[in-house]
């Protein structure tokens, strides 16, 4: 469950972008970001540990600075131990916002999973600190994480594999790169295994950018593509064998672009204003 | 427009199979289709067009004969000119189905349309002659036809284009190897065009029966996605560039498996019966 939002606080807003954000200047997404977190006054944490690249945190550190972020710092993670560095946890608590880098989401769950770094997080988000992340930093974003899973648009059963996230929200299941790599068939099947949440397929070079409120804002140059199975007719999920087609009724599907909305509560849809 | 049924005829069954379907005596949509046709009483009419294999058109017949089919030809049209053949004329009028193979559902556009041959499966369907077709065969039965488009989950402004099918049904679109090569993009936007069809997006080695009350029953190993878009919010399609993503809500998603059902008139689903 994320953490309690205490009364007379706010919590801050969570972001994922679906991987391959443009790293300039002009791009919409991580622009709106830097605002968010503060800009002038912007103290943004990286944390590049999805990545095994050793300059991931940098690139970031530089458009950040490019954006005229005030001050941002790469948060060097590589072992659960270093979870515990008091430097890291410092630069935690100061800070307005948490960028996770792409690369292995299951680096992110094995590593800050259950640490003081993921503690921070979630209890420095209940309290306002905005936390975006792309790619696999989007996928570790939510209580229920797509740890893996082959392209398709039908569901199957065993096509998702489905671990514990970061949990700043159980409200959404988040795929990413999601046209690009076809995954409407895995993220279905995520929501087949229980259809409470909503699905979120995030395509490349566009972010959700969901709310204290828990409505999302759809920025960049790509499509949200949010499933609603809330009115789920039926799923045969609980029948089938492993690797079998699954039967779904009744879900809703709506494709928005940037100006788009999505109200995670009621459950609505509003397109951008043209 | 489909032909007028007229009163005290029953319509014919309309067949799109989404390619790949198993040529062999198990197979449970060739079998269904056979004794459809009248099993040992049948006589099926093969329609090779699509494709430029010469043995094409055999391959059916001696599936057709084994899963013992009374009688079957093979149509040999390669050019509009075939189209007047008495001989194939012939045939079709005594024919109680016919099936046509894969391949590009152009030849079959270009070289069946407005012929004789067409107007005989338009009025012969009306008075309950069956007609079924794979892959290419599948794509031509509507009124409108996916031509070409390219792959992907996003729905694209002219990601699909549609020419006039065969026009046994206004009622459906239909998008064939559907998962197998990531085509819900292409059907979505051949829907958001005008969202007064059902889409249909049939997999390999799986069909669509769709009786003559337009309740559609499915048959094989995939899946049929049907994506229905009567109760769409919004489209964007009017308003985007070429090319350009489009943003479409509220439209309604089913999976349905072998045994699942789905009624055209009232846009229900219904699973199959575990």
């Amino acid at each position: 469950m994320p953490a309690k939002v205490s009364d007379g606080e706010t919590r801050g807003w969570i972001i994922p972008i679906g991987g391959g954000e443009k790293k300039v200047r002009s791009s919409t997404i991580l622009n709106r970001f830097v605002e968010l977190c503060g800009g002038r006054d912007a103290r943004i944490a990286i944390i590049p540990t999805a990545s095994r690249l050793d300059d991931t945190g940098d690139r970031y550190r530089d458009v950040f600075a490019e954006l005229e972020a005030g001050h941002s710092d790469i948060l060097q993670i590589e072992t659960r131990k270093d979870c515990d560095d008091e430097e890291t946890l410092d630069i935690l608590k100061n800070a307005t916002g948490v960028f996770m880098t792409g690369g292995d989401q299951l680096r992110l769950s094995t590593i800050l999973g259950g640490t003081p770094v993921a503690q921070l997080m979630r209890s420095g988000n209940a309290r306002g600190l905005h936390i975006a992340g792309t790619s696999a930093g989007a996928a570790f974003i939510g209580e229920h994480m797509i740890a893996f899973g082959r392209s398709g648009a039908t569901p199957k059963s065993g096509l998702a594999t489905l671990a514990p996230g970061l949990g700043l929200t159980n409200r959404v299941i988040i795929d990413q790169h999601f046209r690009e790599r076809g995954r409407l068939g895995r993220l279905l099947s995520a929501l087949a295994y229980n259809p409470f949440a909503t699905g979120l397929g995030v395509d490349e070079d566009t972010a959700a950018f969901i709310d204290p409120n828990n409505n999302i804002e759809v920025f960049g140059s790509g499509g949200l593509t949010v499933i609603d199975p809330s009115q789920l007719g039926y799923s045969s999920m609980a029948d089938v064998g492993l690797g079998k087609p699954v039967c779904l009724t009744d879900i809703k599907l709506h494709i928005l672009l940037e100006g788009g909305q999505y109200d995670l509560v009621t459950r609505t849809a509003s397109p951008a204003a043209m």
